[in-house]
């Protein structure tokens, strides 16, 4: 090996992901798409498959300390299961590879798989394969989920057109102010282990980081009502980053408005105590799993009236960059601020 | 949670493994086969879709003191491609996560990435997607394969009968051995850092233990031959650990003979030299990637001229349990002694 030394925190992990996927050569007619989107699409014939994976890791993406080993289990699940929605896709398989240490017992990996189960069975998700070891220290978890979706509904994240409608599901910026309050509440049972965490009136927001849902709900909604959006994404890293992620592979510009993003009051008011902007949560807050996705405008009807999708801007020429309209008509520029956890450390 | 704690090691790899199997529920009519045998299988119409995940952990399954990066990236795909080859399948996608701390440089991934591309080119597999994120501690390291196989060609463990004629490819217990040169030239290095490794003349088994290959050429020339096996596994436990999988789930006993065990000279020797019995390293030794399979007796001129396939015994009733005839006419009966990372610490 050579003498040099480069810190990976120098590329940091998009960097790093886009030096690993140049040096990839595709040989396999089936392999339609492979790294950079939500999943990776193979022909299978009839239908395409998806396939995406993802690691949840002790001590960078959860911590046990106020992450219950259940509901573990059930984000495992969820956070793979949103890939699959993001390429408009319904899910059908998943493995769990999970390593880890002597310091868990038998009861909690019960505990876990009773989450994995949790979700497998809601989202009609099977368990087909995993890999079980031991690790020197900690817990690691590393999802892969198959699915299927018909070829002329796919979605990618490169679809968008000029003028297409961006719409986004559900509410945003809550996981991250849930996240607050039990970093809060565990430095105060640090300090003083007597005390009880106060979660009480936070339920909501709590819920969105500790047990969040994919959305397959808009997926079957969107299939009845034939609608297949131009482009999708699943909001994993923040509404900002994400949609930076359709513009670039659109090779287009999107005008959002602050006034349209959809935020819940507990998040707001949350927010407002905490002394943060709650539309930089919305913009950064990631770890959503909502959908953002665009739609041609003549098929604004269809969804217009849909009380959980939000029609929060549109597509633009690639010279007029990704930009937000603020409340006061002021026009700013959208930051890729999402979770670096080779940087942000 | 309840306050009962159970050891992990209580159980062990494959009694965790058999809880977590039990409390599985399996809802899509595609899934055909879950947890249980070398890869899970997915009904995709024409033909069947192969799903495997492994795990290579460092300080469990690896040591950077003696396995160069690059080669730890090859192996990590030829571990997964022998899950599909010891299903009679052909492997085609391949997703690697892999969580890095901060002791790795980007130099390092690089070589890693290396060894992915080149196990890749030579397995014909497309790389197609993979998480990469950060490690409190450590190299880990979760690789997916899919493949494919014809319906009428797979080959589960499930699938043997009686006085079906027991096959196994290459050569058994090389390494093991290498392994153990490798320890041995650790504590050398550990003791006086200024002395460097003797590997010279130990080469083949070095290499059996850093640069395993899968063997899909087999795969490749029983589907020449219109050859299907009744049953197939791959031997990463071991021989007799593997065998009892295909006996236990295909309702059978089995008799093997010493005799007829491919052990190579070298291997032979460096057992000896190391007052190891030649034979329990072919039986136990594991991580060999050859496969172990079954024919029907009337198939048998098919495969016997084969220089690299060892006919080594046959399947028998249930009764008879798995055993080896010795050299000297004695009838032992076999163990299963892989490898259990939880107890085996």
């Amino acid at each position: 090996m050579s003498e040099k030394r480069t810190e990976i925190s120098q590329l940091g992990e998009f960097g790093l992901i886009d030096r690993i996927s140049k040096t990839v050569d595709i040989k396999n007619a089936s392999t339609i798409k492979g790294i950079g989107d939500d999943a990776a699409v193979i022909d299978m014939g009839e239908k395409y498959l998806l396939v995406s994976t993802d690691q949840l890791i002790e001590g960078i993406h959860f911590d046990l300390s106020y992450m219950p080993v259940k509901h573990l289990g059930y984000k495992s699940v969820i956070v793979s299961v949103s890939d699959i929605a993001a390429m408009n896709g319904i899910p059908r398989q998943v493995t769990v590879n999970i390593a880890i240490s002597n310091r868990f017992s038998v009861e909690a990996i019960d505990a876990f798989y009773e989450g994995v189960h949790a979700a497998c069975k809601n989202y009609k998700v099977d368990l087909v394969g995993g890999d079980t070891t031991a690790s020197p220290s900690g817990l690691f978890i590393s999802i892969t989920i198959l699915g299927v979706v018909d070829k002329k509904k796919i979605a990618y994240r490169s679809g968008a057109g000029d003028k297409d409608i961006i719409c986004v599901t559900g509410d945003l910026g809550g996981a991250y102010m849930g996240l607050q309050i039990l970093e809060r509440e565990k430095q105060v049972f640090l300090t003083n282990p007597e005390m009880q965490p106060k979660l009480e009136g936070f339920d909501y927001i709590v819920q969105r980081q500790l047990k969040p849902e994919a959305r397959t709900d808009i997926i079957y909604e969107l299939q009845d009502t034939g609608l297949v959006p131009t482009s999708m994404i699943d909001i994993s890293d923040g509404l900002a980053s994400d949609l930076m992620h359709i513009c670039k592979q659109s090779g287009l510009g999107a005008r959002i408005f602050e006034d349209k993003i959809p935020i819940d009051q507990l998040t707001y008011e949350t927010a407002i105590k905490f002394k943060i902007n709650p539309v930089t949560c919305a913009l950064n807050g990631g770890e959503e799993y909502e959908l953002l996705f665009t739609i041609k405008q003549k098929n604004l009807k269809k969804v217009e009236m849909h009380p959980d999708i939000h029609m929060i801007g549109y597509m633009d020429k690639k010279e007029k960059k990704p930009v937000m309209v603020t409340k006061q008509d002021q026009i700013i520029r959208l930051k890729a601020q999402g979770w670096d956890h080779f940087t942000n450390k």
